[in-house]
C-alpha cells in the first residue's frame, strides 16, 4: 500500500509516519521510484505497536526507539532481546543520594530480593523492576503499611497473573517479532487494564461491606 | 513538637511544611505564641501522606489538595467520602472527539460495564476507571490482544486482591481518616508494588519456558 493508504488505516497523520520514518522506529518501504514506497502489513502492526507505546505507554520516542533496536539487534538472544527490552521500559528509579536513605534502600532492596528468590522467583538482582519495588515498598512502609503478608499476597497472585499472561499468550509466539510485540503489549499496555480494573473492583469490595450503611 | 522536629522526623524541609501548610494541605498547628506553634504525630502522619501521594502517587499539589478536602468533607457520608477521593485520584481520561472513534469508544464502554456487571461486579458507570479501563483495552484490541477472555481472568485475579485489600486492610479501620488514608494508600502507592511485582514475574516464567535455550 501507499503511504496515504498507511495513514488512513492506521489513523496515524502522513507527517507523523514521515517523521518515525526518519527517526528509525519505521523501517523504511519497498522503494518503487524516487517518489513512490511500498508499504506492507508489517508496517501497519508496527504503526499501532509505535502508537500504543507513545500514546498508552507513555514513553517518550527515544525509549520506543531503543526497545524497537534492542528488539531487533541480531547480537542477542531471543531470551535476551526480550529481557533487554523489558528492562528498558519505563519507569528506571534512582536509588536515593542521602547516605542514611541509601543505606535503608540497599538493605529493603536486599530484602524484597531475598523474600521473593525464597519464593523461588527467578529473576536478575539488577532487575530496574526491584528499584521500582524498592521505591514502593519504602512509601508504603513509612505510613505503616505494606507488611510482609500482603506482599507476599500480592507476589502470589501476580505470579498466577504472569503465568496466565506469559506461558498463554507470548510463550507460543515463535515469531520473534510477534513475541517482542507480545512483551511490550503485556508489559505496558495491559498495566493499565489491571490497575483501572482494580479501581473498579474496590469499588465493588467497599459497596459489598458497607452494604445497608 | 515544634516545626523544625516536624520536620526532622518527616524528612521533609521547613520550607516545604510551610508552604504545605498556606496551601491547605496540612492543618495548622496548636497556636502558643505569635511565633510558635505546636505539631502532634497527626501532622507528622499526614505529612507522610501528602509526600507519598506528590512522589510515588505523582499528584499534582492541586490533585493532592483537592483530595484531601473531599476526605474531610463533613457534607458526606463515609462510602461517599471514600468513593469520591477514589474517583479524584489520576488518571482522568478524555473520550475520543472524533465522531467515529467517538463511537467505537462508547460501545466499548458500554461492553466493557456489561461484562463486569455479568460478574456481579457493582459500580457506577460514570467511574473514571470505566474510562482508563476503555482506553486501554482499545489499544489492546488495536493490535489484536486484550479478547474477552483474558479480561475475565484479570478480572477474576484482581478481584482477589481487592478483597485481601479491602476485607482485610481497609475496612476494619473504623476511624474514617485512617480509612481514608489508607484508599490513598492501597489505591496510590500499591499501584507500583502491583506493577513491579509483575514485571518480576514475568522474568520468572520467562526463564522457567526458555530454560536450557
Amino acid at each position: 500500500m501507499r503511504l496515504s493508504e498507511l495513514s488512513e488505516r492506521s489513523g496515524v497523520s502522513v507527517h507523523s509516519i514521515k517523521f518515525y520514518l526518519r527517526e528509525g522506529l519505521l523501517p523504511p518501504g519497498e522503494r518503487k521510484s524516487a517518489r513512490l514506497s511500498e508499504y506492507d502489513e508489517q508496517h501497519l502492526r508496527r504503526l499501532r505497536l509505535i502508537r500504543a507505546m507513545l500514546t498508552v505507554g507513555g514513553l517518550s520516542l527515544t525509549q520506543a526507539r531503543d526497545v524497537l533496536a534492542v528488539a531487533e539487534d541480531p547480537a542477542f538472544g531471543r531470551t535476551e532481546r526480550i529481557g533487554a527490552a523489558q528492562y528498558l521500559l519505563p519507569p528506571h528509579i534512582q536509588p536515593p543520594e542521602d547516605e542514611v536513605a541509601r543505606r535503608e534502600w540497599d538493605q529493603t532492596r536486599a530484602q524484597l530480593a531475598e523474600m521473593l528468590h525464597g519464593l523461588t522467583w527467578r529473576f536478575d538482582d539488577s532487575s530496574p523492576s526491584l528499584d521500582s519495588l524498592t521505591k514502593a515498598v519504602l512509601a508504603l512502609r513509612s505510613l505503616g503499611y505494606g507488611d510482609a503478608d500482603l506482599l507476599r499476597q500480592y507476589a502470589e497472585l501476580v505470579r498466577q497473573l504472569a503465568a496466565a499472561e506469559y506461558g498463554g499468550a507470548i510463550h507460543p509466539l515463535t515469531d520473534l517479532d510477534k513475541a517482542m510485540e507480545g512483551v511490550i503489549v503485556y508489559t505496558l499496555l495491559a498495566e493499565p487494564v489491571l490497575l483501572a480494573l482494580r479501581r473498579l473492583a474496590h469499588e465493588d469490595t467497599a459497596r459489598r461491606l458497607h452494604d445497608g450503611e
